[in-house]
């Protein structure tokens, strides 16, 4: 990968000037948000060239995903929810979300972001991450009427999941098994996707 | 009410000692939870008698009550819930979560209650008033079948649109009006309290 580095950054490309440039992203991303934030203005920040920032990390959208350190390229996401077609969406959703927070590795990253949604100066990072990155896609990929409006019920439902298993832990649904859960939420989100709206 | 407070606490009653008690109450039912917390161990760590504080703020429920801060007693809430039976009581639910939460002035300690949830030394705190305050007197009042169950699931829908709408401010959620919100929760919250259980 070094042979192809490009040499005209002011620092030399090393981990250390990576990891500058993550927290750089992580700053700026939560702190401006997505639209607002630019690769230069990352670059410059960090003293490097953009383009050894688009060496690191490709394009702009590469390095948002990757300064949120999930271990999931949340990008993946769409595609296996849709892959069911509409019908299944709803209980695909609910397996996923449920199968990512179970994994107590992809859990501390993930407690870090909802965290975030609570910090005034990072408050819109979350749902624009995933709204971007997930609920989009997967609203367009079933060509759903109203789809941010019924992207936002069914985030709705799947926050208030997290927030009582996974961060609170309340009983009974912090030890209740997935199945349960599937079963148990499964429609309500499919309502939600494909169901009649008031 | 000066005329009738007990004189033998050990700092004579003011607005100061009142308030002294109820930050050591909010620290202490944080940190410890309601069930290990006791107004004796409170008075102590205020410099002042039990007397005193059961005089002030009532039973220890009451201190609780007091401590969180809000505008409404929450206990008031479950009888408002239950008074149209069973099948009124989802949107019954959803309508009063609503005009909380979009009454600036209560919303303001509410946020601070539920950032707590995040906050590991006093995570259980919401839950367990909530849980205490509310949800399990209409449990109770409405003689479900698996209470607990069916009142965190309703928790769990509840949460979702506190922090969607309120705390993160999501569009076309957040400025949606409040009857279009009760008619697409009310039946998902009326499900979790009466419909089937898988």
């Amino acid at each position: 990968m070094s042979t192809t580095a490009p040499r005209r950054g002011r620092r030399p490309g090393s981990p250390d000037t990576r990891a500058a440039i993550l927290a750089v992203a992580r700053e700026r991303f939560a702190q401006q948000g997505y639209a607002a934030t630019s690769v230069r203005g990352i670059a410059t920040a960090a003293g490097v060239d953009s383009a050894l920032v688009h060496h690191y990390f490709g394009t702009k959208e590469d390095l948002f995903v990757a300064s949120l350190e999930l271990r999931i390229d949340p990008r993946v996401i769409a595609p296996t929810i849709t892959a069911g077609g509409r019908e299944e969406a709803g209980e695909r959703l609910v397996r996923l979300l449920l199968s990512v927070w179970d994994d107590e590795e992809s859990r501390l990253p993930l407690m870090g972001l909802v965290r975030s949604v609570f910090e005034p100066e990072s408050r819109a990072l979350v749902p624009e991450a995933f709204g971007r990155l997930i609920l989009g896609p997967v609203g367009d990929a079933l060509e759903l009427d109203e789809p941010e409006r019924r992207m936002t019920l069914v985030a709705s439902q799947l926050v208030g999941i997290v927030v009582l298993r996974y961060v609170a832990q309340i009983e009974p649904l912090a030890s209740a098994p997935a199945e349960t859960l599937v079963a148990t939420y499964a429609p309500v989100v499919q309502g939600y996707l494909t169901g009649p709206l008031p």
